[in-house]
C-alpha cells in the first residue's frame, strides 16, 4: 500500500511502473477519481496503464477510462488482455463501446475483431470469461519444434502451461502440459504424447458451472469449444477465483436485499441513493403484513395478548425460512441440486417445517398457556407457530427452486419475498385463530 | 455421473481407476455410506483410493476412512497428498489421529513427521493449507541441471510451474517459473534468472488473507516462509478455490443462522438435529422482543392501531440492518476494511440510518396519519421508524466490527443478534412513544 504522506515521490509513475500492477491498482482505487484519472494518464505515458487496469474491478476501470480522452482510452484498452478488456467494455455505455471499437479498428483491426467476438457472449458465461490468447499447435510437429514455437508466443499467451493441439480446421484434438513437453524426447511428435481426452466447456456454459468444473477437476485452465469442436479460447483459474468471489458477494447481497453495486467504501450519498429503492420495496411488503394486522384490529383490541405473540410467530418463521432459503440457494450455486431433485428438497423442507414447528410450537404454546393460564391461548399460539414453520419450509424452498425454474437468479431478493409470506401468513394464522377462538380467549 | 442402473459393471473398480478421481469422488459421495466404504476398499486394492479421497470433502473422506480397518486407512492416508491428508486427519477424533500416525510411523516415518508438522497449524491458516511438496533448488546449479532435477521430482511435486531457489539453510532466495527455465540458455546459473522479490506468506496468515493475496496477484502458488525466511511449503491456487467457496458458504450460513455442517442433501433427521438448537436460540430472542410487547399490553389494548405498525417498524429496521451487516461483513471478508477504518464505517452507517430513516419514516408517518386522521399517531410512527433505522445502522455495523475486534468471526449469528435489537428496541420505541402520547392517540 502506498504511503499517502510520501507525496509525489510515491506516486511517481516511473517508480509505480516497476511495482506489481495489483499494487498500482490498489493505489488507483484509493485515490479520489479525478486524481486517479490523472495518475492513469501518467501511467499511460510509461506503458503501465493497461496492466494496472487489468487488476481493477471492471466497473472501476471503466469509470477511470471514461475520464480519459477517447484516443488514450482506446490505446489502453488495446493493450489489455482481451478478456479483461471485454469485462471493462461491458461496463461502458453502448455508444461509448461502439466509438472505442471504431477507433480501435483503425489502430489494430485484428484486436477489434477479437473484442467484438468476445462481446457477443454474456459476461457470466464461459464465452464471456474466456481469453483468445491460448497456444494451439498442429499435431504433427515435434516436441522440439513445439518448444520453439512456445518461446515465440510466450509473451502474449495467457498461459503456456497448457498447450492445445488442433487440426487444420481448428478442432481440438488434445492437450499437453508444458511439463509433458519439457520431459519428452525432443524428436517425439506431439500427437504421441498429447492427452486426447480433454474436458472442454461450451461458450454458453454459465459461470457458475464453469466454477464447479474448476472446483471439481482442479485444472489450471479449460478449453472452450464450439458445437463443431473448434477451439475458441481458454478460461484460466485466476479468472474463476474473481468470478467465484463476485458470485458469492452478489448472492449474499441479493439474499439480503443489498444493491449489487455497493461496497463497504461506497461514499454515503451513493449508498443512500442505491439502498433507498430496496427499502421502499421492503416497506411495501411490510405494509402488506400490517394490513393483515389492521384487518384484525378489533380482535387485538379485545385480546391484546395476541399482539405479544405476533413477533414470536413471525420472527421464528422468518428465521426458519431463511435457513431453508440459504441452504437451498447455496446448494444450487454449488451445483448440488440437479434439475429434478427439486421436489425431494421441497418435501424435505416441508417435513422439517412440520417437525421443527412441533418442537418450537410446543414451547410457544406452553409459554402462552403458563402466562395467561388459558389453554386456548396456548392452542392458538401452538397452531399458529407450527403452521408458520410449515409455510416457512414450503416458501423457503420454493423461492430459490421456483426462481431457478423461471430462469431467474435463485438468490433474487429472497429474504424480502420470504418474510412477506412468513409475516403476512403468520399474522393471518395467529390473528385468524384468535378470531375463531375469541369467545374463549 | 455413473449410470446407477448399470450395476456392478459401472462400479467395477478397475474401470473406475481409469476415470478422473473427481468423478470417482462424486460416485462415492452419491452412494450410501456402507456401499461407499465397500467401494473404497475395492479401489484401495487397485491403488485408486487415495486419489479419489483427495477430491472429496475432508469430512466425508474422514467418515469413509473411519469405516475401514486401521491398516487400510493408514495406507490410503499415506498415499494422499500431505495437505489433503492433513485436512482429513483434522476431521477425525484425536485418538484416531494418534493411532493412525502411530501406524504410519512404522510404515513411512518421514511422511508421519511431515503430517505431524502440518497438523500443528490451524486448518484455516496458510500453514494449514500448505503442501510440503514443492521444488526447491540451490542457486548455483545451471538451468540444464535444474531441468534434470525437475524431471526426477516431477511426479511427487504439487506443482513444478514454480521452482523455489533456497540457500543451504533452506532460506528462500528467489523464484523461477518453469517458463523461465525452458526459455533460458541451458548453461545459465539459475541465480541469474531467478526473481529475487518473492511475495511470501507467513504460516500464521489466516486463510482469508491468503485468498486475498491470490485474488490480488493472480499467481498460481505462494511460498510459505517462517520468521527466519526458511521455506516451509507452498499454497496453490486450487486449494484456495476450495477455501474461498467454503468460507463464503460458512459466512452465508453464519449470517442466516444455519448450522455449519448442513448441506442441501443432508438427510432430514440430521437436518432436524442440526437446525433445532439454532431455532431455540432465535426463539429465546423472540421472547425477549415479545416481553417488550407484553410490558405495553395495556397500551395496545387501548390503542390497537399501534399493533399494526409493529411489523412495519421492526421489519423495516431488520431489513435495513441486514443491508449494513451484509455489506460490512463481506467487506471484512474481502479485506476491504483495514483496522482503524471501523469508526468511519460506523459513522457512515449511522448517518445512512438517519437519512434512510427520514425517507422511510415520512412515508410510514404519513400512512399512519392518513389512516386514522390523527397527527400524533403519524408522529409516533415517524419517530419510531426513524429511530429504529438509526439503531439498525448502529447495530448492523457494530456486530461485524465488534465481533472482529473481539477476535471472533464477523459473520457469527449476525442476523439473530441484529433482529434481537431491531425487534426489541423497535417495539420499545413504538409502544413507549405510544404510551407517552396515550392521551392524544
Amino acid at each position: 500500500m502506498a504511503d499517502r504522506n510520501g507525496g509525489t515521490s510515491v506516486l511517481d509513475p516511473q517508480e509505480l511502473a516497476k511495482r506489481h500492477p495489483a499494487e498500482v491498482a490498489e493505489i488507483l482505487h484509493e485515490l479520489p477519481e479525478a486524481e486517479a484519472v490523472e495518475l492513469l494518464r501518467e501511467l499511460y505515458k510509461v506503458h503501465a496503464a493497461a496492466d494496472s487496469l487489468e487488476e481493477m474491478d471492471p466497473d472501476e476501470a471503466a469509470e477511470l477510462l471514461e475520464g480519459l480522452p477517447q484516443r488514450e482510452a482506446t490505446a489502453i484498452l488495446s493493450r489489455m488482455e482481451p478478456d479483461d478488456a471485454v469485462d471493462v467494455l461491458e461496463e461502458l455505455p453502448r455508444d461509448a463501446v461502439e466509438e472505442i471499437l471504431g477507433h480501435l479498428e483503425a489502430l489494430d483491426r485484428e484486436k477489434a475483431e477479437v473484442l467484438r467476438r468476445l462481446l457477443r457472449y454474456p459476461p457470466d458465461s464461459a464465452g464471456g470469461l474466456m481469453s483468445p490468447e491460448y497456444v494451439a499447435l498442429p499435431a504433427d510437429i515435434t516436441v522440439q519444434e513445439a518448444i520453439e514455437r512456445l518461446r515465440r508466443v510466450a509473451e502474449e499467451a495467457e498461459t503456456i502451461y497448457y498447450v492445445y493441439v488442433v487440426d487444420e480446421g481448428g478442432r481440438l484434438l488434445g492437450v499437453l502440459s508444458l511439463r509433458d513437453l519439457v520431459f519428452a524426447r525432443p524428436d517425439t511428435r506431439i500427437r504421441e504424447i498429447m492427452r486426447p481426452e480433454v474436458v472442454s466447456l461450451s461458450p454458453e456454459m454459465p459461470a457458475d458451472e464453469v466454477a464447479q468444473a474448476f472446483d471439481k477437476y482442479g485444472y489450471l485452465a479449460f478449453p472452450v469449444v464450439d458445437g463443431e469442436g473448434r477451439l475458441l479460447g481458454i478460461v484460466t483459474m485466476d479468472d474463476i477465483l474473481d468470478t467465484v468471489i463476485l458470485r458469492d458477494t452478489e448472492d449474499m447481497y441479493k439474499m439480503a436485499n443489498v444493491p449489487r453495486e455497493e461496497r463497504v467504501d461506497t461514499p454515503w450519498p451513493e449508498s443512500l441513493r442505491l439502498r433507498l429503492p430496496w427499502l421502499y420495496i421492503n416497506l411495501a411488503t411490510a405494509f402488506l403484513a400490517a394490513s393483515v394486522v389492521g384487518a384484525f384490529e378489533g380482535v387485538i383490541a379485545k385480546i391484546s395478548a395476541l399482539a405479544i405473540f405476533m413477533p414470536v410467530v413471525a420472527g421464528q418463521g422468518g428465521n426458519a425460512g431463511m435457513q431453508t432459503v440459504t441452504i437451498v440457494t447455496r446448494g444450487i450455486a454449488l451445483g448440488e441440486v440437479p434439475p429434478g431433485r427439486g421436489l425431494g428438497i421441497l418435501a424435505k423442507e416441508v417435513l422439517l417445517g412440520l417437525l421443527n414447528g412441533l418442537a418450537v410450537g410446543i414451547v410457544v404454546g406452553a409459554v402462552a398457556y403458563a402466562w395467561k393460564h388459558n389453554p386456548y391461548l396456548g392452542l392458538v399460539a401452538f397452531l399458529a407457530m407450527m403452521g408458520n414453520m410449515v409455510i416457512a419450509g414450503l416458501v423457503g424452498a420454493s423461492i430459490p427452486l421456483g426462481l431457478r425454474a423461471l430462469g431467474l437468479d435463485p438468490a433474487l431478493a429472497s429474504s424480502v419475498i420470504l418474510t412477506t409470506f412468513t409475516d403476512t401468513l403468520g399474522f393471518f394464522l395467529l390473528l385468524g385463530l384468535g378470531y375463531l377462538f375469541r369467545g374463549v380467549l
